[in-house]
């Protein structure tokens, strides 16, 4: 069993974006990104974005909102940004206050700022396999764990427990899609899937990603298989100083050892996604500049 | 066995919406189709789409360009008809000339007139589930035909194969939405997948859609499945005026006793496409309406 190592393959990238921002002349890559409100995962999750942008020599704003704004303050906010010309990419960091619709507010950025790849145009562009499309970053980073880890996807069957539309969806349409790391038989199971051990036991490549702790155990698990646990769940654990750990949607203890290959949680899909959001802010900053 | 009979629910579809469109007060609603060439299935299809919209009271007007017709002529007519507020829909018939890129013509058309549902923001939102994309019409007319037959889709397996934008892909958005006649285990079977047999053995339902006559054997098909035949495809046939018969991607002789209900080729969901395209057309049209 070999462990897929997002944290040194995520670093990796990071280094190769960090050489290539280094080369830019003129304004560097520019990202904003908005917070409504003060819950503790969004404000560590857009700290950790801004900190490596920061490294990266990508500048980055972030504004907050207070969880009162009303949706056509956040909305015109976003209409400014999206005509602001010293603004590549823009990411609304979710979720977002019971007020505002989500899909609203992700199909109201410019798709060519998108680099959270949520907006309509860029799912639709994902489905049409067009090279234009912004990949969500979650998604994108488990093709690169798979690329760079010379998981052959080509024929095998893939299983992607989940449908979201942040995850599950879009990794399915990677996997299937006509490219280097695609042409895989791909599988969307889901809660209301009828017998999901065997769906899975079909599976060459796994990709759990539906947020319930451990729900993959051995018995789910071909011999062999390739794992990627994208879930982040917090459980209860009295013997941790904050009173709980995290844990993927993989029960990793007793499915590792059946697999080739396996990522851990943490530090398997999650430095991915920041990686590949830096990803996408250079993107956009490049067709910006080359426009 | 029982045969689902495509013509007789598209019949039933058109008639509703006939009923519908009689009770519109002021202009009708409009669709303009556009075709390039004279490819004689295009010219086909449109003239079949035109006499079925006549019947409905819903009014069409088709221009046609010849086949050197430049890609600006052509995006600029489409911009042209985006802007005209009596034109509801707009339709551009696929294939177009190698010189134009389907794509982008398709992303070109208003989401908001897209009928055809072929623009990457319709194609996205159905992914995001929202209920304002406009579903391309052949993967509709699937839908439409199993919730019409009364076939469960909700915890079944239902292997599409082929992941054609046009059909296969929606189909599997469509399968495993969280709707009604959605909330499958989908799997996306295509021209790569190592064991087409064993992945359609599994299937409570196949989806057909890969363009290879009789790709579907009865050893793949599992006693009771359900089988949507989506090919339409021309075989050699001597004994025919035409010289060719029309046959599906289902060896239906031999599957047809197997299945607990199957579409005929042609019969089936052909004429579906046509009754889903006047759906949209009228819901475009309301939308216009309301707004």
């Amino acid at each position: 069993m070999e462990l897929i190592d997002g944290n040194q393959i995520s670093r990796e990238i990071l280094d190769e974006l960090k050489s290539e921002v280094a080369t830019f002349s003129g304004r560097p890559p520019s990202v904003t990104f908005v917070r409504v409100g003060e819950d503790p995962a969004s404000v560590f999750y857009v700290n950790k974005k801004q900190k490596v942008a920061a490294e990266l020599g990508i500048k980055s704003h972030l504004q907050v909102f207070p969880e009162t704004v009303t949706r056509e303050e956040l909305l015109g906010y976003i209409d400014s940004l999206n005509t602001d010309s010293e603004v590549d990419g823009i990411l609304v960091q979710a979720p977002l206050p019971d007020h505002i619709s989500d899909r609203e507010v992700f199909n109201r950025v410019s798709p060519d700022k998108d680099v959270d790849g949520f907006n309509a145009t860029n799912i639709g562009r994902l489905c049409q396999e067009d090279p234009a499309a912004f990949i969500s970053c979650t998604p994108a980073g488990i093709i690169e764990l798979l690329e760079r880890s010379g998981v052959e996807t080509s024929g095998k069957n893939a299983v992607v427990v989940g449908r979201s539309l942040i995850v599950g969806k879009p990794a399915a349409l990677l996997l299937m899609m006509k490219a280097k790391t695609g042409n895989a038989t791909v599988t969307v199971a889901h809660s209301r899937t009828a017998d999901l051990a065997a769906a899975c036991r079909e599976a060459d490549i796994i990709v759990a990603a539906i947020g319930r702790p451990g729900l993959i155990t051995a018995d789910m698990v071909k011999e062999g298989a390739v794992v990627i646990d994208v879930g982040i769940n917090r459980v209860d654990d009295a013997t941790k100083k904050k009173g709980y750990r995290i844990v993927g949607d993989v029960a990793f203890d007793e499915v590792a050892p059946k697999c080739s290959q396996i990522t851990p949680v943490p530090g398997g899909v999650g430095p991915m996604t920041v990686a590949m959001l830096m990803k996408n802010t250079v993107l956009a900053y490049k067709r910006t500049q080359q426009a």
